[in-house]
C-alpha cells in the first residue's frame, strides 16, 4: 500500500506527520512525501525543513492520498499541477484524505463537491464556497473521502482509518505503540469549549496563521 | 525565547513535531532543530527528511531543549558531542525537556541522575540503569528537568510547559488553535489499557522500533 503525502512550502507540521507516524505503521505501508519540487519545502512557522522525496509525476497511484493544511494551502487553490494531480490520482485511490485547511485543497480541485467534509474549526464554513457540505465534527467520512479537522486532528483521523483498513487490534497496536493516550492539562481543544475571547483572538489570526 | 529542538538520524519524526507545534506557537519563541551535521536526517521509519538548521556549536544557549526520541536514540547513548552539548546548554537552560526516548539520552549525558522521569512505557524502566527514577506517568516534572512519555505525549508535555510559562489562557489558546480535542477511535493508549496480546506483540518489536 502506497501512501501519498503532499508537502507544500507553509505546511503545518503536524498536519502531516500526526498521520505519517499513524499510517506509516501499517504492515505494509509505504509512505512517499510528493511534492512540485523535491527537496525541502518549509513549514508555516519556517522554523522546519521537510523534505520532498518524489515530484508529483512519480507517484500517479497513491492508495491513499493526504493532503495537510498550513497557510500555505492559499497558494494552492487555483487549477494547476496539484490540482491536476489530486483529480488524476483520486481515480485510484482507496482513500483520498486531507487534514485541517488540506480539504479546501481537495474541494478547490472540485473533489468535494456536494460531499460532506471537516476542515480546521476556523475556516469550515469556507468549504461550502467551492461545493463541499461543512460539518462541525472531527474527522468526516463520505465514501472515500476522509476529511479531518484542525492540525492534531490527524492522528485521530489515521487511527480511525487504521481501524477501518486493518480492524481494531492494530489500531489499538499503533495507538499503544505511540502512546497516544492524551492527557492535555486543559480541556480547550474546540472553540466551544474555551472562552469566547480566546476564540475571537485567534480569528484574528485567520488570514495570517490558518 | 530560544527552544533548540536536536535532530539525529532515525528521530520519530512526532516527537519532534508535536512539541514543535505547541512550543513555536509561544509569543516570541524562536525555535532551531539542531543537530551534530547541518542538513537532513532521515526519521525512524525513514521515509521522511527533516532538516538540521544549525549546528551543536551554532547554538550556545538555548532557553529550553528538547531531545527528542526514536530507534536513534541509541546511537547517542554514550558519551560525545551530543553529551558534552546536553552538559554544556543545560547549565544555562530554563527547561531541559525530552519525549519518548530522548529521556534515555539525557540520563546517559549524566542530567537525570537521581531525578524522577518518564520515557515511552517500553523503555521506561530502562531510566533506572542510567541513575534516574522512572515514574509511570506520561508528563513528569523534575525542577526544571521534563520528560515526556512515548510520541505523542510530546504535545501534552508542551501544552503543560506553555501553561507554566506563559499561563492558562495562552496554553487553551495554543490547544484550541491546533484544535488538539482528542477523540482517538479507542481508549488504547496506554500498556494498561488493551488487551495483554496487544503489549506482548508490541514487546516483540522492543529492539526494532523503540
Amino acid at each position: 500500500m502506497q501512501i501519498a503525502i503532499l508537502l507544500y512550502d507553509q505546511v503545518t507540521a503536524l498536519d502531516a506527520v500526526g498521520p505519517y507516524e499513524v499510517l506509516s505503521r501499517f504492515p505494509g505501508a509505504r509512505t512517499v512525501f510528493v511534492g512540485e519540487k523535491l527537496g525541502e519545502v518549509r513549514t508555516d512557522i519556517g522554523t522546519l525543513g521537510m523534505t520532498v522525496d518524489a515530484t508529483l509525476d512519480e507517484v500517479l497511484r497513491p492508495d491513499v492520498v493526504l493532503v495537510p493544511g498550513g497557510i500555505g494551502q492559499q497558494q494552492h487553490m487555483l487549477d494547476g499541477q496539484v490540482h491536476e494531480w489530486l483529480r488524476a490520482v483520486d481515480e485510484h485511490t482507496t482513500w483520498t484524505t486531507s487534514i485541517c485547511t488540506g480539504s479546501l485543497i481537495l474541494a478547490a480541485a472540485g473533489l468535494l463537491t456536494g460531499r460532506r467534509a471537516t476542515s480546521h474549526w476556523v475556516r469550515r464554513d469556507d468549504l461550502a464556497r467551492y461545493g463541499a457540505v461543512p460539518m462541525h465534527r472531527r474527522v468526516v467520512f463520505d465514501g472515500k473521502y476522509v476529511t479531518g479537522g484542525g492540525v492534531s486532528a490527524g492522528i485521530d483521523m489515521a487511527l480511525t482509518l487504521v481501524d477501518l483498513m486493518g480492524g481494531s487490534e492494530l489500531a489499538q497496536a499503533i495507538q499503544c505503540g505511540i502512546e497516544y493516550d492524551p492527557h492535555p492539562p486543559y480541556d480547550a481543544g474546540a472553540p466551544d469549549k474555551v472562552d469566547p475571547a480566546i476564540v475571537a483572538q485567534l480569528l484574528t489570526y485567520k488570514d495570517v496563521i490558518f
